[in-house]
């Protein structure tokens, strides 16, 4: 179980096959993200059809509502959400830290009043681990602390607690059903990253997440840390970009080694009406879609696509149906998570390298807000 | 087209095969009502799924936005929705009636301002027959005015203008791929509705609905009128009872001689959490639910139940995520839309009418708010 296979290597881009309880996950892999047990406006069997593999859900979230207990009460999550392919979990760290009403960090762990009624909570390690346990994710993640990108003192302190907290993680964690990943931190700062990947590699870690990128950090720097810390890592274990990202973070991504990307960015676009396309993010708000015949994306094979015009969807945007953020939502995450199997396959032909500059030209545009 | 062939009478009920454009109608048939060309939270496809084969829209909302025109431009209704089963379109009557903002009624017509941006507009009969010529639908309402049902005087100038805005919108109609029904009005006073339905089958309509009920009158009222009209109505003409209902309000009824019914309510209630069952309606917020293991209504087929726990609904609902709408929403839609189709089965084996007390006994709690 765990095993993670490279097939073939392009540059720094990795095709694998990472094995989990719950099936194979051909890497590079896009995890549409499950919040509270749910990608929001689709069913489990429209996120299968979309050509979903991977979902991750969160720790803070579940542990607060409905509760983990319950979750392995019901079965796991898995049984609970009825998503019968592989999961992923995060430790609670990064949103305890960015989400919860007051906070107080000590070597020992954080205490936190939830966002949800203000109770009183306290996440160490060893209760990360527990919750994660309890929800029997296929990959769960060591807790970590991620810092301001732009206080060097605070990423050296919160990188040193990342580090002991691994170990405590390692130590605490009993599922062998279960792979566990370390979290590389250090902000922006190259050394950091380098001493932080290498502290992490050492590990009996069974993936390497990258933590603390993608949160207001420019995409020159975090390109930088990704290539640093690559030749840092193990080759043979899977690397996870937490929380990225846009179309362009994707192949900028893979072609710098990465194998698993998550990010909310589908579903929360699409619940703004905006959707991804080869001409840039559309609006689908925009009058110029009103009496539009064509799909969102000509050439999109997702259901939204194959079914429904541009005039449909805007209807439905404008007459603020909640139907509009499911076929935008199914739009969207099929837009990502076949992007990712194409460069796959172009990894397999050896041909991605040669074509990051068609790629980014095709979606560059994506990363921006829409201009229509 | 729109032969009507009746396959099975038992009692007053009728098992028939209505003929239409876009495939035939086993009736009786409930339809789910997509108000703005969307049965709201759910997609074609899932409509399909859960067995629905009629779909109502509505004229009034449909010709303020996105407009009829547009919509006809589109390709028509079938084609802007992609429902490529029967629809049925009401004449705008009822909601300008109900919704607009003011209106002034002459024997002509109605002057009404949008509830959207408060514009003003005339609907007319022609004009009614005129945009739902446009929409396209299979089955189309003449123009009628629906009366307050406990004004007399009111019903009975609001039964004159129905009738003669009957023969307008005869006149005005064209399109022959498109079924038009008259409307017979009344309120529950059984002399007008008798003299209103003698009316109306006297003209050349192709069906006949039955308006100005379930709008606040008791079920004994609505009862009486539909059983001293039966003898009144063509027999070989199927009847719709539009805005009818609760489950029990379909067993009463198909066992009156109605064919064809419409509601809100089960999407309605979706969007409250609430669920029909044979225990009655459920509540799905209840905290009895946060680890109930069960379906919502053990032995259904609909999806929602085949694949989900109670203790799963009731999370979405209290995390207030949206699929919890779509899902109580394709379990209510599936329970309405099979139990007519049990019914149609009972009415060919000539079991209905003795089974109609052990149908009402077994949802009749379903007509009363959730009690849990």
């Amino acid at each position: 179980m765990f095993e993670f296979d490279i097939k073939a290597k392009n540059g720094l881009a990795r095709a694998g096959i990472f094995h989990t309880p719950h099936g194979v996950l051909n890497t590079p892999v896009f995890a549409p993200v499950g919040t509270q047990a749910t990608v929001k406006t689709v069913t489990p069997d429209q996120l299968s059809e979309l050509g979903a593999s991977l979902v991750l859900s969160n720790t803070y979230h579940l542990y607060l509502r409905p509760g983990d207990k319950l979750i392995a009460k019901m079965g796991g999550l898995h049984a609970f959400m009825q998503w019968h392919h592989p999961i992923l979990t995060d430790s609670g760290g990064y949103q305890v830290f960015s989400l919860a009403n007051t906070r107080k960090i000590d070597a020992d762990g954080v205490i936190f009043k939830s966002h949800i009624d203000g109770s009183t909570h306290r996440f160490t390690p060893e209760k990360s681990i527990q919750i994660q346990e309890n929800l029997g994710a296929d990959i769960i993640m060591a807790f970590d602390e991620c810092a301001d990108p732009n206080n060097s003192e605070y990423i050296q302190l919160a990188m040193q607690r990342t580090h002991d907290w691994a170990e405590r993680s390692l130590k605490a964690h009993t599922r062998e059903d279960q792979a566990l990943f370390g979290i590389v931190q250090g902000g922006v700062d190259l050394e950091m990253r380098v001493g932080s990947a290498d502290f992490i590699s050492s590990l009996p870690f069974l993936g390497i997440a990258i933590g603390g990128l993608s949160v207001g950090e420019t995409k020159k720097d975090m390109h930088r840390v990704l290539e640093i810390i690559n030749s840092h890592l193990p080759e043979n274990k899977p690397r996870y970009l937490m929380g990225v990202g846009t179309p362009e973070d994707l192949i900028n991504g893979i072609s710098r080694g990465i194998d698993i990307f998550d990010c909310v960015l589908p579903t929360r676009l699409a619940r703004h009406h905006s959707a991804f396309s080869k001409q840039g993010r559309l609006n689908m708000m925009n009058a110029t879609f009103a009496s539009d015949p064509l799909p969102i994306d000509d050439g999109c094979h997702c259901y939204t696509c194959q079914t429904f015009t541009r005039a449909y969807i805007r209807h439905l945007v404008v007459a603020k149906e909640m139907l509009a953020g499911t076929l935008l939502s199914i739009h969207n995450l099929h837009a990502l998570v076949e992007l990712v199997k194409e460069i796959r396959e172009m990894i397999l032909a050896g041909i991605f390298e040669e074509n990051v500059p068609m790629l980014l030209d095709r979606w560059g545009n994506n990363a921006n807000r829409e201009k229509q």
